[in-house]
């Protein structure tokens, strides 16, 4: 919401034909052994030996997914790349490459975009993967981004939607719903902005929420836990759309059932003290808040013992049979059916 | 043009939440081994042995690629999926799979993505390959395509950009300008429609052209030819922009330059009568015009007794060091240096 006036603006026509291309993946690093050409020719050639690979794909377009102004390029580069890595890692695979088109209109400059792509470079670095190329074309209204991510994993260890058994722990990884109060806040700020350009508005009260909403991490961590702990969930998906969302589609696809403990799920003491000054309700923003990126996944009560310490798990729920229901257990020990909320990709 | 008042139309939020890819996807079978999982998990799965992949994406966008008022959807749907595969088979590689994900306006009724869809089917089927997975979102404006295609690739076959050697032969395959033409004759019985909406248009002497334009193929065919006739070009690219940024490509990143012979450059009748009709150059056309998705690559001359009975393929030009250029001969005997034009992506 800060303005510099004196910000470099170089026209993207100035660059010349091929020249925006180049500038922008001059940088780009090949990391991965099993990139064997990455940007430059007419596709990217990877190799991979005895491994299954698997592809995801997601679009972010402006007005509908982010809006700029309260989201840095940078940041926004940066969750592009993150939000299609979380779904690799949901099928218990390593990302190794992606691919970003991005279609820009002309009030953007080289600037604007050069901020992106470092965004999106910043992620290939912290998450240690390639980008293989991608195309750049002009748009008639707005950005938009679209990447799609590639991963590998061993054997058969591939974790789908469709493996929860009754009888299995529903777990999920780090706490919920701060990201969308993080939007809560930022769009509260931007409302105050319109009245008044000079204030400066104090997100320090919010900082995990901003954290959680801006600059997203996917759960590479928890991939290379599990191995550790030699713990292969019998399900998984990631947290994009919201618990709920989440919860039906791993029941759904595995003919299960569930209960959902109200009491059980992580919450932020930020998301618990900002819902209190929004006045919503905590449960409602976890279920349905989405964008958390976390890991939702199933595991044999066999394996309990191997995660039960771990500060990175919560066990949630509990697995039941299809004709069972998909339950809320609330902290008054009433049960409501789960309902789902949003707009659903394929892949995601 | 010809608009249908009775066209039934189903609202997009008529379908529920997870109602619009179920419904769009439930028909998509798996055709190759390499495809694990396809569809409906956080990531499709691919699994190939002993073999390079190819990775490439495009994005279509309305008003920039293609205009609704003259290309009907399921033409789009099937170019969108062909253009990447041309990109693929550009490596040498053969097409398996594609992930497919569009940003559709509520100005779009159900049908209308159902006709989309029934081209990327159809370019599916006809070309053997599988729909991984995609994205599916509302956009504010207007529609977007973004595919990303998979290939595979045996042992050390892949043909890059950059192995054009000095003494090498340049060969295209099929002919060129059509596609340019075809769009000029969309654009003009477009000013007439606005004009005069009752008129019908006489396409039929353009049949070749609105071919070329609405309905391209790629060259999965000539990938094949090159193995039985065990040719492996020295370099290759498909030709998307125009015969002169592709050369200028080969070249550039060869490291070589390159005579093509304007005489030799292949140009169907309908291309020629209609250059005359518009009182447009048919080699300016050839060179700039684009979307052809003809192949244009190199082969050492030893390899030119292989190739040169087939009516697949025009020898249109001879490499030379760098420093000796890259030059149009006319066919006044006169050397002009080709010049590109065009945007270009990452990958294209």
């Amino acid at each position: 919401m800060i303005e510099d006036k004196n910000q470099q603006r170089t026209q993207l026509s100035d660059l010349g034909e091929f020249g925006l291309i180049d500038h922008l993946t001059k940088n780009f690093k090949i990391k991965q052994k099993s990139t064997i050409k990455g940007v430059g020719d007419d596709a990217a050639v990877l190799e991979f030996n005895k491994k299954k690979l698997v592809v995801t794909t997601d679009l972010l377009i402006e007005g509908v997914h982010f809006d700029l102004s309260y989201v840095p390029l940078k940041h926004l580069g940066y969750k592009a790349v993150v939000v299609n890595l979380s779904d690799v890692y949901a099928m218990n695979a390593i990302a190794t490459q992606v691919t970003v088109s991005i279609a820009v209109s002309n009030r953007f400059p080289l600037e604007a975009l050069e901020d992106l792509y470092a965004g999106i470079e910043t992620a290939a670095n912290i998450y240690n993967i390639d980008i293989v190329g991608g195309d750049t074309t002009s748009s008639t209204t707005g950005l938009l981004i679209s990447v799609t991510a590639i991963g590998e994993v061993e054997d058969d260890n591939e974790v789908y939607r469709n493996g929860a058994k009754p009888n299995d722990l529903l777990v999920v990884t780090g706490d919920l719903g701060a990201a969308y109060m993080g939007l809560q806040i930022l769009e509260r700020e931007k409302e105050v902005y319109k009245v008044n350009p000079n204030n400066q508005p104090d997100l320090e009260p919010y900082s995990y929420l901003m954290e959680r909403q801006l600059k997203p991490e996917a759960r590479k961590d928890i991939i290379k836990l599990l191995k550790d702990l030699e713990v292969k969930p019998t399900s998984m998906i990631d947290i994009s759309d919201g618990l709920s969302s989440e919860i039906i589609h791993l029941c759904k696809q595995s003919n299960v059932g569930c209960d959902l403990y109200e009491s059980k799920i992580p919450l932020d003491p930020q998301v618990i003290s900002t819902c209190e000054e929004f006045n919503i309700d905590s449960t409602t923003v976890a279920l349905n808040g989405g964008e958390d990126y976390e890991l939702l996944f199933t595991i044999s009560q066999a394996d309990f013992p191997k995660i039960k310490a771990n500060p990175n798990f919560t066990v949630i729920g509990f697995i039941k049979e299809a004709n069972d229901g998909i339950d809320l257990v609330t902290r008054a020990e009433t049960k409501i059916p789960i309902k789902a909320q949003g707009w659903k990709s394929i892949n995601d």
